[in-house]
């Protein structure tokens, strides 16, 4: 049996990624799932890890992060491909490494060390980076929820956001990146004119 | 101020680390505290990580437990020693290493990099490795608890116990190997020996 496709998206909060995410899997019958929480272990984690303020330190954080895609990859991700289902993921590897790392400032070889414990061999296909300016995300989720960037988070996502980019260049064609600052369905059609020639299982 | 003292004892289930870490922390004044799960997050993680069987795959017990360590090191071990309290704890980064690199075959070097993310700076003193060949390790958790060691968990211990050894080759000094096959008794007294030199701040 052919192996299932595996598209990650990728992007800094209000990017517009999970959406995009779930149209693209909407677009091709994928299976879609998203991290951190997509398993029952998940769901206990996510708890402590969408905590706002976070209780942890950014270690803590980033292995909980881990343990929680290991997880992930293993009861979901894993066994889905190799029955030959279309897997789209709303963030993997690369946002544990954009905000831990380039974000809170832990070891970054360490880091990789330790996701490559977490996923294995399971390397995604593609990834999406939905790349948008910091001030145009924090205007964006000002407007869409009662939630805003703090001052001190402009820093913060921008050190995310300058992380994504130096990793589209480092990963190379493994990568590709989408300016995320048009419209929601002037986005989707740019992700699709790159997508649709991808190898899908489903027409 | 001086710092305190960390001491850790590690060794197979049931050879007598818990009960000897207890009662050289009796005996010295010191902080007692253990893994997984001498925090609120580490409460949370221990139902997962003491589940048995277990619904993980090694990798993501392992990252679990180094997330419970990183928690652990800088909200409980780290201030105390700071604060000059000296700190005896049951188990640390070696039980991670024993148990899913040498038992369940995790790939050691990936994990003694996370095993850096989790701890940082923060290395015991001194480690007492309680060492109890797995038969008499397997009696004793037989006569003492309707639990019992499975056939195919005796190979196990037996790598766990293997891994120790190893590893307290490997760290010289830092380490110190006491025979667990006596009674508790002498056991304790083969240990005070032992640590009684070791620089506490209490008498």
């Amino acid at each position: 049996m052919t192996r299932g496709l595996f598209l990650v998206f990728e992007g800094i909060d209000a990017s517009g990624k999970s959406t995009q995410a779930r149209r693209a899997a909407g677009a091709h019958g994928a299976m879609f799932t998203f991290e951190p929480g997509d398993t029952p272990l998940g769901t206990d984690l996510r708890k402590w890890l969408l905590a706002d303020p976070t209780p942890m330190e950014p270690e803590t954080e980033a292995l909980l992060m881990l343990a929680d895609r290991s997880h992930h990859v293993a009861s979901v991700i894993t066994p889905a491909i190799l029955q030959g289902r279309d897997v789209v993921s709303d963030r993997f590897f690369a946002s544990t490494l954009a905000y831990q790392g380039y974000g809170r400032g832990v070891d970054l070889a360490e880091l990789r060390a330790a996701t490559d414990l977490a996923i294995g061999v399971c390397r995604p296909d593609l990834t999406v980076l939905i790349d948008l300016d910091v001030a145009a995300a924090a205007e964006r989720k000002a407007r869409d929820s009662r939630d805003r960037f703090e001052t001190s988070d402009l820093d913060f996502h921008q050190r995310v956001r300058d992380g994504y980019l130096a990793m589209a260049e480092q990963y190379g064609d493994a990568w590709w990146v989408v300016d995320g600052s048009s419209s929601e369905d002037d986005v989707a059609r740019a992700i699709e004119a790159r997508i649709a020639t991808l190898a899908w299982s489903h027409a």
